[in-house]
């Protein structure tokens, strides 16, 4: 078993599938962590998300990252990290690009959006607003797994 | 669909259920996340490595988390954080605590520690020596998704 790197072109493959990760902010160097759902395109990640902690954390340092992982078995996985910059988009300015990432989310993730909506019609509560955010992608890196036998044809 | 937090208990519950998780690191507040095997016991969790960024950014800067999630559907989701200090276990000095931390990993693990020791034996590389950490958890909570109609029940 090896561990060898991957190049930028087949992580950002890995993030094309992805749906979910993990997003990685940080204040005062403590780390914290969230699962997320995701869609990738270019040089950004977007994301909806409703108010919290990791919001405003990145408010304060948009220093972030983005982790998403597949595993084959129990001696096959590959991980991939994306760092950036945390952008918000909120309306009126951001219009279009809220606009852009509600389409490429509600592909993968429309009964979320669905579930939101619902409950904000009930409650009226302005913390489950959807919030729609996007990273700026600095830099992607990657490594997975290769069996033995697989170690010359790699 | 609601969200809402989770005991301590059950937070514990959790992580005592994990086998795999993500580790949150730290270094001039740009966070850095990777995938983990783990074992989690009382207040500590711990891990096995080989040398590499997370290693070096955790003996810089001990704050970190680990992040470890369960899904049920699409709509189902708990996720749990354990914030703590990073703790290497090297020889001599951890030896009791080293062989603790092999044998709680070893037991769900072991095919791991048999390809590391496996790839060691071949290229005598001290960068594939395994290392062992720990984290003392300083604080866990965790969130998880409630349908509508479970909410009265909780």
């Amino acid at each position: 078993m090896l561990i060898r790197e991957m190049n930028e072109k087949v992580c950002r493959g890995v993030l094309e599938r992805a749906s979910l990760g993990r997003l990685g902010c940080s204040l005062n160097d403590q780390p914290y962590v969230v699962p997320v759902y995701l869609a990738y395109e270019a040089d950004h990640i977007y994301f909806f998300s409703t108010l919290g902690q990791k919001i405003e954390w990145m408010r304060a340092n948009p220093k972030v990252c983005v982790q998403t992982d597949e595993t084959g078995g129990e001696n096959q996985w590959l991980s991939v990290i994306a760092n950036g910059r945390y952008e918000e988009l909120p309306e009126p300015q951001y219009t279009a690009e809220r606009a852009h990432a509600r389409e490429l989310l509600e592909r993968r993730h429309q009964w979320w959006l669905n579930a939101l909506a619902e409950r904000r019609t009930k409650l009226s509560d302005v913390l489950i607003e959807p919030l729609f955010f996007r990273i700026h992608i600095s830099s992607v890196s990657g490594l997975c797994t290769v069996a033995e036998r697989q170690k010359s044809q790699s």
